[in-house]
């Protein structure tokens, strides 16, 4: 039950990393709804592994095969499913994982749960390369979100501690062209430095995280409910369903903790007739319901655990510790192909939340 | 749809603020369980308004009237239910709100959602007032995982920027007794500054945030799922469901981004036979799943949006902005009693995990 | 998990027979639609105990105490929680039943499942007691959906062999006024019959069943969906949630199997440019999905398990065979009452089904 | 989200009928648990096209593609994915049909849901040929519950109303082998005029309906519930999922409405320590949970509404009537076909049912 996701539309990903294929189910969608495949393929290549010097040597093509759901173009009712093949696989890489846990991966209490059955190569289900189908879904949902003015874009926010500063988004009318297309942070500066900071870690062996924010405009005001529907529990619940991320944080998140209530709470103001804030500390969300201004969060991505460096593990068959420098090929900073991973994520909570009350339909007819 | 959470149980939150009654139900618990109606009014308590200085005027025993669930002292399989009269109510307080919301609170995006038909005395359904049963049904969860071994103890990381420190709580190893009763806090001495601060902020006719940090051990290792049903979407979803919450990180989170793979992977080793970590940046999850270490997450919680301070909000009938000075009795600081609806929250996440394949009926038997 | 219902809307139902009170949740509906208490409480009153001759001398007002969810007479977005107090209580009659379970009832199983720790006193949660809240969610359902030109009504076709013959109601267009108030049955001397033989059944300390048939109409075409989310599963599931039905079909069911394609499929036509069918033994359901043609379905009730005479039973402590006779006030036949308890389960369904999509939204907006 | 079933596991169902390939993911399943693929082709090759005379005359190798959740023939814990492309589609036979919708069929209501967007060839997502995922799922199921010695067999009860008489099984101890392997009837004189029939509506270019009866046998006293979450219910709710369903009764179902209570209760015994019934109109299930008996279902399978016959229908866009002989192969009667369906969607239900508070677990260690 735990590669489900969804009230209205429901998400079931399957696969394993060196399996036959990866893929995903996506059903609850409205029937005539157009699907770019070509701007898809896009979306998905920014996450494709190999695809510079930055990530995993694998590379391997992630075009995916559309199984069901999509005739002429077009959603016509039926779940949407689609499959990627998985062509480049090297298990033999992986083998010696099986009795010996990688420090900082899901290895060791995999085996516990799935009792030895589990499948370690390449990660098994566990693997970031289940985000492709999450892509899949989330190139769609983000699409359609695009036909009623709701727009979706993630940047690296930082990588091992450099910030992408001191260009900031405005968090009432955001620019989220400013975002850059190869390597996706603001301040190119910035962003070179992030890339040496891979390299460096990368030439030493060992990896680095980063944070990364996201940013969604064109909302209205009114969607979403509260309590453990509301906004924040809806995106969590998949975001937190991407390997690594381990922190997620609303508008000023943490930061705002330590304002005062005067400083935090965004006051009223009328645009245009319409009723706006001065400002976004509340990251578009009050109890649970958007407030008509852009939704924002910003997660914490864990340094990649897979690191050559030696480390100190243990035997599960002799009961003993055991040094262990992983092989294989891996990403020394997961960061930016993370980055089309969260909008992907966030696109479909918001396309789940829009189905509700048939607000999707009802933005359709505005638009 | 908005109001339950759970996989397995089904806990179902109602009420509004000032209506008549608050409450809850709780399904899918096995019977058998004996609750301690006496432990559940101490943990009540410890929420309960109108405790001290720090808290609302508001007095109003939480004490629950069982309406179904429980005979004899023991659950008896059927769905438990329990609800609290709402005996001291002041709507009059609030009647000026319905066209001038307040800055910071749902007011706004519930009026667009509702239509206008939105309960707004007290916050309605979007009160704090509705962790009361939250806490009902988590103060139930922790007894019966205490049976089987398993701790859950939060306490004020910090309030108003001040920090609880720097005592520290062993990550490996956790002395839960060392969290103070009166006040939850592992320093007393910052304690009494985080008091004055909230002191501060009251004769300011302002308010303050905090973070809190939430201990669990005792978890065996294996609990839990990858992807959208792991322990850290679980936890996610049910802890945003709590108003005022804007962050969530597990273990090392945002701090661990900046760091390298070798510095926030945990290494491994042996103790007692038994595969521990050396260090607990992971907060006890890998994959979703549950390492056998302690589990560590911590929340930011957003200052009190209620505030006597005047504030510019708008008139919805008139179109045009207001100057807004909240009246009524609010919280300068909400955090010292979010914290036991924090420990309530994983509690209800913890157990529902351990409901799963028969965990905890398995654990019962060992204990 | 097992006393909720509902996709869009979620249900709730809690309570034992003689606990403090029983009652429900209904959570997911829209803001804004009025309630009627006093049709509500006519509705109620159809099923409620103690009405005739025919029914258990447990005489109990069930009116519904509103907790939460409706504000000044109309629905305010918060979850609708009513409860209703059992004032009638007689425990001591059913002690004896722990350990020697009624033939027919859920005594031994239940005794499995909850280890002994079930509420035996009036059947528990396992009491036809629980369709009164059942009724309250469905009474206001029903309501709802009068709002938008959906009729449902119920009706008894039998009752101990003695059909409710030779008037039938109109598959195309049903009459529901000719349904009758005081005993809901087209043909009176029928009904007549059935209560005499309710009345010999009463007399020799027996009971019957008997078979309800549920009309539907004014259901647009296009409502439901293929597969485990048909028109079908969406009532199945909530119909055989009521103690008692062991049978359902729709449109010709099981008298159809026994048909050729060509007599049992419903041709096409135009009426005033609509598309029609020429007859109904679909009932108004193909592919999971309404066809725009009154839905009609038929379900099969047991006769009452408790019964005076006596039965070989069982003493669970002795592991042995014991004679019981069942004390206590029981309904000879539940079929009278069982009436509403359908139409309410119909319209609950119904109702969730039309949430979907935002047709009730939509519809809403026709009215 | 209708193509989605189960509480503890999860079912996504896809697939068009013609389209590129149809599947299921089936998650939540332990892992360890073997599966025998060959024992799971025969299972598929009961219900594969092209098999006999009585089937539609599409042939097709019904062999499932694993593409993940299956390692070395044991379940790995991750989703188990499996898909059967479509080779032998002729799309070409489908295509008036868009206008023209076939009386008996999903056409209409489908064209009014998706607005003209449903996959029209083949019945689309409504097509039978959708049960051969449900069958791989089933099948699998299958194998797992007899690993805890609960055994599914069911037969055809009735063709064109022909009873499978006078053979019957014994309601307490049904012998399962005694139905038939070429044509699953008890009685093969019986078996023959039904097939009689088929052929002789065949010939006359119409079609013949049926009903089918279940039996599952080993059944431990004490799984399910109350209410929706009952046995009824949960089987309810997977059978009308399959296409062509139009009734289901448990143990003496409709029959039993007409009889008295001291003849339909099943009085209960003790047979070698055990708590038995002595006879069993409850069909196994009392209040939602098994009692120990065999569970017993029958459903009724209306006459495929694809025959060659000429019927009135309507041109759509012409909004007009229209005379419609529906062409393509087409199975004269489905019941054959259906029977290894039915026991696929039982052994689904009962699975999850099964993985209800850790049961299948505890039971595997019982074998």
């Amino acid at each position: 039950m735990s590669s489900t996701y969804g009230d209205i539309l429901k998400l079931s990903i399957f696969g394993q990393s060196h399996g036959p294929a990866i893929g995903m189910t996506l059903d609850g969608i409205p029937a005539g709804l157009p699907v770019d495949m070509e701007k898809l393929q896009e979306f998905l290549n920014r996450r494709a592994p190999g695809q510079n010097a930055f990530s995993t040597a694998r590379k391997e093509a992630d075009t995916p095969e559309i199984l069901s759901g999509i005739l002429d173009g077009y959603t016509c009712g039926a779940p949407i499913s689609a499959i990627i093949y998985n062509t480049n696989t090297r298990s033999g890489d992986y083998s010696l994982l099986k009795d010996c846990p990688r420090p900082g991966h899901a290895d060791y209490p995999a085996h516990v749960k799935y009792k030895g059955y589990q499948d370690v190569a390449g990660g098994g289900h566990f693997s970031g390369r289940l985000t492709a189908p999450l892509c899949i879904a989330g190139g769609m949902c983000k699409q359609w979100l695009e036909r009623i003015g709701i727009q979706i874009g993630a940047y690296i926010d930082s990588i091992a501690g450099i910030k992408d500063e001191p260009i900031c988004l405005d968090t009432l009318n955001p620019d989220l062209s400013a975002i850059g297309k190869d390597f996706p942070v603001l301040n190119a500066d910035a962003g070179k430095k992030m890339q040496e900071e891979i390299a460096n870690a990368k030439a030493n062996g060992d990896s680095v995280g980063g944070t990364i924010k996201c940013y969604i405009s064109g909302l209205p005001a009114g969607l979403g409910a509260p309590m453990f529907g509301g906004m924040e529990s809806k995106i969590a619940q998949i975001v937190y369903g991407i390997p690594a991320i381990k922190g997620l944080e609303f508008g000023s998140g943490f930061a705002g903790s330590d304002l005062r209530g005067s400083q935090n709470n965004d006051n009223y103001t009328i645009v245009d007739g319409e009723i706006k804030t001065l400002s976004n500390y509340a990251g578009g969300i009050l109890g649970g319901i958007t407030n008509g201004m852009p939704l924002i969060f910003r997660v914490a991505v864990k340094p990649t655990p897979s690191i050559a460096k030696e480390q100190l593990s243990v035997s599960i068959s002799r009961n003993d510790t055991q040094i262990l420098a992983v092989q294989g090929r891996h990403d020394p900073c997961i960061v930016p192909r993370a980055v089309p991973v969260i909008e992907a994520a966030a696109a479909i909570a918001i396309f789940d939340v829009c189905l509700q009350e048939g607000k999707f339909q009802e933005m359709m007819k505005w638009n």
